[in-house]
């Protein structure tokens, strides 16, 4: 009876398995239902009191995994800094504006190789709208791929990619190609979400030629803060509300960790948002006590992207 | 017997006037025997703290000029925080070297024009020794005016021309056509000393071809610290030295201001000269009462590149 029983759990089960392919969850030895996160810090590399400030961050609190900006002034320190982390979950985030007012930065491709990428003041653009209408593929393809030579100049041995202000993402289903092509090269994961696969990618599947749309790893959520809920609730409360609500499956949280200091305050002038303040309070929060506590109480599973990247 | 020894006085004076041309000082209107200073700030643009700093030494101590660094992350709030000074004497610290460890800049023109400008790691070489080395004349020149022109760009209209850690005037020879080449071009001078004049110029003029060599206004003194200075007396004990036994002529004093904080700290890593401890010694000695009550008991008398601008 029990065997017989087995047997009809069997045959009931096998048809939504031949439909369903396993969640990423699964694909990394979780349960469906497991709660797993990357506290995730993007924009190292990108100021000083941003490389101190996410590198305490990943000592001492909650964040697990950041991103570098190689086209910025202070890229080179990170090498550094993490001489002692030869684990460290370190991505290249792919850079393609500048959108500060009086702390600049352009390619680090040559300038004349990536004319598009360039602004009339003779720095990146300060919005993705800008790249899209400029850059060509080619030249959003030669200067990630420059980012990406660059890091590992410097020693850093890429987990992954991203991109910052999503513009790879916002910008021409091209450029997308070009992201998961160059991760495909260096044997790394790029960071892709759902709306990304089922809103450019599968659409514009003829341009992925080469590239098994099937099976890259999309990230179940991405939560960041917005400028909505910084003025409305706070990052404390979102982040509170975020990890005890956390759905199951992967979750990416990216925050952005400085110090509220003079670099910071000049680098983010005349910024409401995402600007020395904010960062402050991203950095309290992930290296409190309470987002320890949250993480243990809510059965929240850490995980990297190396193991992400340790897929087939 | 009075008329007739005015006339042998007169007789005898003669000769050596027909031989000595006017000096520098007189050129300005001033006496031979006064003693003139400019007193300069470097590097301002290379870092928000070295621009706070220059500054507000400007504003509130005895520095009346300034060169700013073109290449460097923060130019460009150079060109916001001197919105309200129209009249700052401030010029183009041609940047051909980057010498620090973790913070990091390339040249202003696109790196594929002037490769000889572009180290190994992608970014400027440590010393001018490099430069001089691998940069052709006509690269340079293309990088001085790529800097000279983003200047502009950002709202600055530059008094004058000199060089970070000299290295146009230690390169080649064919540097300094360049230098003075763009800063006849641009009608604005040039730094020279004699030792510039009498060494380079001079044995090379079938270079300087198009330039009136001989109407230059030469700098009669250029004063700098040294690190044996640093070490052996220190830069208080230095400047006011300096200026109790200044000699008559014009002088050009060489400091750089910055204040000793994490930025400056990050960025002056593993030096144990020029570093953040320096250059807030020198902002605080350019800014102290000593400075201004020395510069009056000594009957020194400020001037700026914008006059000797004015020279024809």
């Amino acid at each position: 009876m029990k065997n017989l029983l087995y047997l009809i759990a069997f045959l009931v089960t096998l048809p939504s398995l031949a439909q369903q392919p396993l969640s990423l969850a699964e694909r990394l030895g979780y349960s469906k239902t497991d709660k797993l996160l990357i506290i995730h810090a993007d924009d190292i590399g990108m100021a000083h009191s941003e490389n101190v400030a996410t590198i305490h961050a990943i000592k001492t609190g909650v964040v697990n995994s950041t991103s570098i900006m190689m086209p910025c002034a202070w890229s080179t320190e990170v090498g550094e800094l993490i001489k002692d982390m030869p684990n460290l979950d370190i991505g290249v985030h792919i850079t393609l504006t500048n959108e500060w007012h009086t702390y600049k930065w352009g390619p680090v491709a040559s300038k004349s190789e990536v004319p598009g990428l360039v602004g009339p003041d003779g720095f990146m653009y300060k919005d993705c709208a800008s790249v899209a209408k400029n850059a060509s593929p080619e030249e959003v393809e030669k200067e990630m791929r420059a980012q990406i030579e660059a890091a590992l100049k410097i020693g850093i041995k890429p987990t992954h990619l991203d991109s910052h202000m999503g513009c790879v993402f916002y910008g021409r289903p091209e450029y997308l190609v070009s992201y998961l092509k160059l991760a495909k090269e260096y044997g790394i994961p790029a960071m892709v979400n759902p709306q990304m696969m089922e809103g450019i990618i599968r659409p514009n599947a003829a341009l992925f030629k080469g590239i098994d749309i099937d099976n890259i790893p999309v990230i179940d959520h991405v939560a960041i803060a917005s400028e909505k809920i910084y003025d409305e609730i706070g990052l404390d409360e979102y982040y509170t509300r975020l990890l005890k609500d956390l759905p199951s499956g992967v979750t990416v949280l990216l925050n952005h960790i400085a110090f509220d200091d003079d670099e910071m305050q000049a680098l983010t002038t005349k910024f409401t948002h995402w600007h020395a303040g904010w960062r402050q309070e991203d950095f309290d929060f992930f290296t409190s006590k309470k987002a320890k506590d949250l993480l243990a109480a809510n059965n929240i599973k850490l995980i990297t992207w190396r193991e992400i990247g340790q897929l087939k």
